[in-house]
């Protein structure tokens, strides 16, 4: 009997535990549990009110479902410990906590449970951007050029505006952490017993960069001379490359979770950079696409470049040895969602439930019966503002070409395709600063689910479009990297690339361009571009004057 | 007992008669039936087919309908063709039909019953757009300026355009037609007996201006050759200023109609023109704005002004002795109806049938409780291009500002705010061209049935609304001119003057702008006027460009 290895996918909202096969990358079992705290946005369990913006988890959340998870993953594939080679993980980013010398979240002390700054903050806890707002200021002052490599603004989903509002709101917190961590290397030391940190999670999410390490004092004494020290104070723990094994489970974790002391563990990835080996990709040239509610883009390259409205550009990032690319549209599904939860018309609501068929698909259904163009609708797909390459949350949304005949499917239309030409504008900042783009692999819900969507994105891109063969790509991605992490002597790899190889890959079916409807999204994505430039780089900001008068109308 | 004045107002898609006491406007009985062809956009009686763009009528219609709602109007009212002391007549324009020496249309002769063109060709008959663009584009090469008065281009709506056609597609129609008239001159010289032109018909359709009278040969020469003796050959009857007497009722028609043989009949008018009186306004300086699935602005002024995007400017064109003006949205109530019809959500459909209220003004309800600018919406209102004041018909929708939280109340109301806008950019360029606005004086079903829309027209153009007294006042007014006709040694009145200000009015509720609502809009019409140059000016022409596509997708 071949080896498995074992992947840990940590979402949003639940975890996944996949039971990988060696030599095939077979997903042998599975198992997905929900964190029972979800997403805490409203209230501490305490029953503590949070402040809008907030997004906490509960770290314990963490632990419990894993608990659960691997054991069902291992029964369903009919394996026992012992035949775990391996053990990857994945967590979203920057998602961080405070943590006590023995490693213990604050929160889960009693003293500091009403305390959210004890808590997980959550990648998208939006609290920090009055911080995140003071960084930009500050180093544009500076003229320091380190967000150059991050769409050249500071984020409030990042690691140090988060750790700074910390200091700021609650300095006691502050004062008692032995460490912040990003989740996913916490999960990494419960499992190994000791603390180290991925370079992968430091590097898209705490400025750390390989051979350089993290920014110098002078950096952080010009934010807040109290943050002086902060790396050497509250960032203890070696920076490691992922690829490589954070270090092997310890008794107590074996107990815990049903897992074989001993057993290697790999440095931990952010969630969306692993499916990257687990679709076959580990060289540069073609593109990862996940579609889900918003949109991320993942390339690698051979050198480090600058391009425009990066999310993070992180040599050793996603595959070592080459520089990691992530790129994002900040709504894809949501934009279609939107529509459908807003303004589904009454008759459209109907024939999808007599037909016994969701909303998304009717409306595809209808508007695949358009020529592209027929609709006379151009839309921008800002509805959540523009991640790459404007790199501006305070854009929105705009449509041309209504007339009263305009029907909502051809609405619809327009929406995915302007979430196809925001992807195209994405693929030509990479080639132009010397990233060529291949084919396009697409993950993520909608890619299987919409294949009329697909033949758009391949229309509108002049991409091919092939599918990850895989549904749980980032659980399997981790298995993969936890694969590597045991190399060939333990039954893994001695490499990703290897891995990937062998247990990566994607579909057969290619979604590829149609060369007369190539021809008019060209002209099409013209317009999208003259509209995009004039409204996203200071021709009209009409969107960020109607934004502050909206906000003054609100009272904030 | 006093006096009666019957009104005949011919819309669209049925007549209305109406008899009103002289000295008070009492509305005493009134009658409306529709036309039994109503508009023939699909076939001709004889079932042959249309091409798209034709909207043809049956001109028998217009007399059995009249037949009906004559005596039944009378009925109402309790009098008897003697208590009539003069008619008027208003009529769609230019709606336009071939006829014979004797007055009987073609299409009303057996050998022309298959020939589109020799029926009536109703206002938004859109055949002879082909030879409204030459017109326009000869005129240009000329450096002839006569389009001045009517918005700088060729309308396909109007007449030469319309004959022009005729004698393209069906010279054998052309040759036969011995003149070919307005309908509502058509309907005068049936009353009467004789043939005369209304100059307000002539002077907003057909290109004819007091003191110079129609083009000269050169000018139809210059179209095509044939057209040069156009005037002379096809265009018989004297043309009479508005506010005159046109005749008197002939013995065959008060026969027919159950008239008084010599009773006066005015000159006709054109139906939106005439409810000026009806409001009271006679002189310079308030608007009347007309409500209905367009919008239609009428002013007065003491000279001819030349204004960008009138749809005509003519001298005694709607009160003798001033210049009448006509601006126009190209859709108000359209828009509003496009939202409910295409994109109304379930939700809302459920909620206006359990709360048996109609969907307006449940939308209307929900976008009541938002201040201006909370939607963070702006909209231009070109769903059906622009008449007034860019007279484009390739313009189309623009819609910015949405994001995720977008609501369907929040889109219903800039659609509206974005008509409000439109008003306030065509007040504007009235007082620009020397033109002062006063307040505005609404008529149309949809000024008396939302209130809500109409503090947002005064909010926006900081005007005092007033509402039409008469809730016809297109009938009320054309009853007026009949009264005029009469002269007051007849039981009328010499002049539309004294008769507007006895039988007209508006209703005593006044809509003011709220101060804090207006400050808000002044920012908001300063991001409608960027956008309206910019799209409709040429700053880019994206909207014309999306047309060409969508027309040539569409195999045109």
């Amino acid at each position: 009997m071949a080896g498995f290895a074992l992947g840990l996918d940590f979402g949003t909202l639940s975890v996944r535990a996949l039971a990988a096969e060696i030599g095939t990358g077979r997903e042998a079992g599975t198992a997905v549990m929900a964190y029972p705290h979800a997403v805490m946005d409203r209230s501490l369990p305490c029953g503590k009110a949070l402040e809008p913006g907030f997004a906490l988890q509960h770290p314990g959340d963490y632990l419990d479902c894993m608990e659960k998870v691997i054991p069902l993953a291992m029964r369903e594939a009919g394996i026992t410990a012992d035949d775990i080679v391996g053990i990857g993980i994945d967590f979203t980013a920057c998602t961080m906590l405070p943590v006590d010398k023995s490693l213990t979240p604050l929160c889960m002390k009693k003293e500091w449970q009403e305390n959210p700054h004890a808590w997980v903050k959550l990648w998208k806890h939006h609290g920090a951007q009055e911080e995140a707002n003071r960084i930009s200021s500050i180093l544009g002052e500076r003229g320091d050029t380190i967000l150059r490599r991050y769409g050249g603004k500071a984020s409030s989903e990042r690691m140090f505006p988060k750790v700074w509002e910390t200091l700021n709101k609650a300095p006691e917190v502050y004062a008692e952490a032995d460490s912040f961590l990003e989740a996913g290397d916490w999960i990494v030391a419960c499992l190994t017993g000791r603390l180290c940190r991925s370079g992968s999670l430091a590097g898209y999410k705490a400025l750390w960069k390989k051979g350089q390490g993290y920014p110098d004092k002078a950096f952080f004494r010009a934010l807040d001379p109290r943050l002086e020290n902060v790396i050497e104070e509250k960032f203890a723990g070696e920076v490691l490359t992922v690829g490589t094994k954070a270090g092997t489970v310890c008794a107590e974790a074996a107990a815990r979770f049903g897992l074989r002391e001993g057993t290697p563990v790999a440095v931990c990835n952010v969630d969306a950079h692993v499916a990257l080996p687990a679709v076959g990709i580990t060289e540069p040239g073609d593109m990862l696409m996940i579609l889900g509610t918003s949109a991320c883009h993942i390339m690698l390259g051979k050198d480090e470049r600058l391009i425009p409205g990066m999310c993070g550009v992180v040599e050793d990032g996603v595959v070592p040895g080459l520089t990691g690319y992530e790129a994002g549209q900040s709504c894809l599904g949501d934009h279609f969602d939107w529509f459908v939860h807003k303004l589904l018309p009454e008759e459209y609501a109907a024939e999808a439930r007599a037909r016994e068929m969701d909303a998304h698909t009717l409306l595809s259904e209808k508007a695949a019966r358009l020529l592209p163009g027929q609709s006379g609708l151009i839309a921008l797909d800002w509805w959540n503002g523009n991640r790459s390459v404007l790199v501006d949350v305070d854009l929105s949304g705009l449509i041309i070409g209504m007339t009263l005949l305009t029907r909502a499917e051809e609405i619809y239309r327009a929406l995915i395709e302007a979430t196809a030409y925001g992807t195209r504008r994405i693929i030509e900042a990479f080639e132009e600063s010397g990233v060529p783009v291949g084919s396009i692999c697409a993950s993520g819900g909608i890619a299987y689910k919409n294949p009329f969507l697909m033949q758009i994105f391949s229309d509108v891109t002049g991409r091919e479009i092939r599918l990850a063969r895989s549904r749980q790509s980032s659980a399997l991605g981790s298995a993969m990297f936890g694969a590597a992490a045991a190399g060939s002597a333990e039954g893994g790899y001695d490499t990703i690339e290897q891995a990937a190889a062998e247990m990566g890959g994607t579909l057969d079916a290619v979604y590829r361009p149609d060369p007369g409807s190539r021809r008019v999204y060209d002209r099409l994505y013209a317009e999208y571009v003259i509209l995009h430039d004039h409204f996203g780089r200071g021709g009209n900001d009409v969107m960020k004057r109607l934004k502050a008068i909206q906000a003054e109308q609100n009272g904030n």
